[in-house]
């Protein structure tokens, strides 16, 4: 027997998001383009006022677009005629620009219901909107992030699986992976060890092959220092450090290459050398992605029991309400929870 | 009196490179692209022999296409009918992609020659072609490298003057200056001070003012950690080194802006609102512009008393002689040390 997760049709699980970020408008506005743009069926975990209060602001009979459902499994046969809503209720009502502690806690309460529902199989993959730590710290959240609170979420509807988060920024032209990522660059030389690119590298690679159909990825590692080094006289940790990553990753037979100069890995030629680029640090790897792709990256979580994509922006309160964000990369993490999702059910043992 | 490197008419002065790697036969491929990309007249110092073997075997008559010249005055008048060369003798015949130790005296010689040119009125500017710092170190060279015998030379003919050299890599969809270079990725934090940040932006601010025709250069700088530090909490040099130095360039007058998430920075809007980014470290810098714009980024030295550009790529020795070598970021060098030297005597004083 199938596991129930693995049923084709089951729709994506939306978070809501700060409730006053641009992730409740955004969230109506991709459904809006649900046709023109193939947007694959989704239940949005949010509160029911809020998302008929910006229905009606753009003109919607909200009782009947925005609908509530009592979980995901319902919202693929209903999603071509209205937003189903699995209900959240929030403390207060949100104002667009003014995050409100008070509304912390549904907001953590939505991202756990939608990883639940992954787990009991009503939903194929959670999609999360934008949150603001500060918010939620002031509101006692106790994770240092979203992904590591997606982590703990792991640990607590899937005991028994292995739950190592790693993030990837993906977009059509470049993948990339950081090792070291929200930490001040003073630290990176001394938090980057053989062990924890060899272990990030493996989780790269099991997701390329399992999540994006990729049959033998090619992995690019850059290096630390400038020129990789050029030999030792610019830094020890291209060859100390890295080199010996890259020997151990190939003798496990993964396709990983490098140290390169991490200024000569970007350019339109050099992408078309591998599958993802394994970056040391957060700007190594977020200036490319960013430089080519600003508004179509999605951030995604390998290294989960379930799949999990992000747009690859923030709450933007200052833009919130007003209707100018752009929905780009959160219809570009749709697409990508969908096909990685269907990938991983395919490849999955039945 | 008009200085005599004040006439307009100067030729270029272009040098050989390492004789061993692609400089030579990218001058001889420039030269005959003279009409279609509209190359300024320029003389290289070069062995006279090297360049006609080159011409020969590209089917010129070398005798009448390679003339001999005794210094860069004679050039702009020859060029559309012969690539002049200021002749500066090799100690044995190069072998391409084979550098040797012999030849190091003839590639310094001929920079040397090359600025002495500049200084003696005879040339406009000096456009450099990549050396291999490793041949010239075992040929006895004692700078560390292309950018800093600059320096020396300008105080040797120019003893007077400034010389703080500053690289900015320029294309045409962007600027960018490391205010640290070559050096390991672990000594960033410490080397980077207050004092450095503004006397790089200084000379950044006067020559986009005197060579590049901006008249209120507006400079962006870059945080040095993920986020800019994200108010702190992620490293604090972004608030107690940076900001203080953009303070301090405001209260000077000049246009200084940031910091800012550096990954934010060099998507196609973002680099709409500065001229040129100042990063804090060299892959910071040099990543997106080689992202970017890998063929066509030109080196340029900034703070010297002399113009010069350089072509934004290494010697190749690898592809040295097979007449693959992109000849675009030469072609960039030559046009934008053309302008920048005809801008620089527009605006000097008479």
């Amino acid at each position: 027997m199938s596991a129930p997760n693995k049923e084709p049709s089951a729709a994506l699980a939306l978070t809501m998001g700060d409730p006053a970020g641009i992730g409740p408008e955004l969230a109506l506005r991709v459904w809006q383009d649900r046709k023109r743009d193939l947007i694959p069926a989704f239940a949005l975990y949010a509160d029911i006022d809020l998302i008929r209060g910006l229905a009606r602001a753009a003109g919607f009979d909200a009782e009947t677009v925005i609908q509530p459902v009592a979980n995901a499994t319902a919202a693929a046969s209903i999603f071509e005629s209205a937003l189903p809503v699995v209900p959240v209720a929030l403390a207060k009502p949100a104002v667009a620009g003014k995050p409100d502690v008070a509304n912390g806690a549904a907001t953590i309460l939505s991202i756990s219901e939608a990883v639940g529902e992954v787990a009991a199989g009503h939903a194929s993959a959670v999609v999360t909107n934008p949150i603001a730590k500060s918010v939620l710290y002031d509101a006692g959240f106790k994770h240092p992030g979203h992904t590591e609170y997606l982590g703990a979420l792991a640990q607590k509807f899937w005991p028994s699986a292995a739950a190592e988060p790693v993030m990837m920024i993906a977009a059509p032209m470049l993948r990339v992976v950081p090792v070291t990522i929200h930490v001040p660059l003073k630290d990176v030389p001394a938090l980057l060890t053989t062990d924890k690119i060899v272990k990030c590298a493996r989780i790269v690679d099991a997701a390329l092959k399992r999540d994006f159909g990729i049959a033998a990825p090619r992995l690019a590692f850059a290096g630390l220092n400038p020129h990789a080094g050029e030999d030792g006289a610019l830094g020890s940790e291209d060859r100390s450090v890295i080199e010996p990553a890259i020997r151990q990753l190939r003798a496990e037979g993964i396709d990983a290459s490098g140290p390169f100069a991490a200024d000569t890995m970007f350019h339109d030629a050099a992408r078309k050398t591998y599958d993802a680029a394994i970056a040391m640090y957060h700007d190594q790897a977020l200036i490319p992605i960013k430089t080519l792709a600003f508004d179509d990256g999605v951030n995604v979580t390998l290294g989960l029991p379930f799949v999990r994509t992000s747009p690859d922006h923030g709450t933007a309160f200052s833009i919130a309400g007003k209707g100018i964000a752009s929905a780009s990369s959160l219809k570009s993490a749709l697409h990508l929870a969908a096909s990685m999702s269907a990938r991983r059910r395919a490849s999955a043992p039945t």
